[in-house]
């Protein structure tokens, strides 16, 4: 076939339309057992479920800098942020941290406690920042990031960061840098702003 | 149409065999801008991703025992847990929690802090369990517990509690316990065995 291959879009809506083990044309109802309602297929009975997604990055520091990119794709494009994305099957929060980091900076860290957690239920996702330390203040920027940088905690740009759970990991630790104790914190962030 | 449905299956395989949204046939490759293989449609672009899924628990005590659950279904049939299950969309850690604690136990609660937070890369979870404290010693157990009770430290039945998560986490509580804090602990479960 000579055919184009089309763009490819991503992710896939989180609406399903067709089951994706045979084809058919998905029904919406209340499976047996079950108490709300899912994707199902009525030809094959499967039953699809759709959970939250995990955001993994990391907060790093060279000396008293801190590691942030500015994003060259959306969502939030040229605001900055700490490297962070979603995590991949097969790995844990730690190691989809560092490869965050590696793929968003090309920065070189040796990785530390896990710091914040936060709930973000209106997009269906949880956030986790690592602390880390970078073995070296070179820094390589992939392809999601038009720059990156290590910046004083005066240089941050508030007012130009991408998520609120980046803004917040950021308060946080700028807070408890004061006092150089780095306590985990859990919290959510409220529904009203997107994500 | 008179055919009968079929039985209902759940969860479906993570393995996509036709696109979600066009119900084209799968086709494994690297999509571009990106570095792994993906799920695509080669019909309509769509680009379906996987991730893992997290898994929301309480240990919730009643004076100085704790509430067990003891599994109706499978995985793990007959054997004890912790009130857990898979976070749903749109509510936070906590608010899921809460809920299967309700289903699977039909305990009321007070919420505490988020205890233990686990990473189980081999089947693709993060598992959060909270503390909480019951209103009151009245149970009722849903659809997916045979029964559920309180129990002492010294009965919890350690040869036969069904995850891994479930024992590293009351390990933790009873240790804590001693000393009455009880600090968030993250850790990984390793690869070998199944959880």
């Amino acid at each position: 076939m000579s055919s184009r291959p089309p763009s490819f879009y991503y992710p896939a809506p989180r609406k399903q339309r067709f089951c994706s083990q045979c084809g058919t044309p998905i029904t919406c109802l209340t499976p047996p057992d079950d108490n709300r309602v899912r994707a199902v297929c009525e030809a094959c009975g499967a039953v699809h479920y759709q959970n939250p997604r995990n955001v993994v990055g990391v907060l790093a520091t060279w000396e008293d800098k801190i590691l942030l990119c500015r994003r060259a794709i959306q969502p939030r494009r040229n605001k900055w942020t700490l490297p962070a994305g979603f995590m991949e099957l097969g790995e844990t929060t730690a190691q989809g941290a560092m490869r965050e980091t590696q793929e968003e900076a090309g920065a070189r860290i040796e990785l530390g406690a896990l710091y914040t957690i936060i709930d973000v239920p209106h997009v269906d996702q949880v956030h986790f920042f690592y602390l880390g330390r970078a073995l070296s203040d070179e820094l390589f920027p992939g392809p999601e990031s038009t720059e990156a940088g290590f910046y004083h905690p005066q240089d941050i740009p508030w007012n130009d960061l991408a998520f609120r759970t980046v803004a917040t990991t950021l308060q946080h630790y700028v807070e408890d840098a004061r006092v150089g104790i780095f306590p985990v914190r859990h919290y959510a962030i409220p529904m009203p702003l997107s994500e």
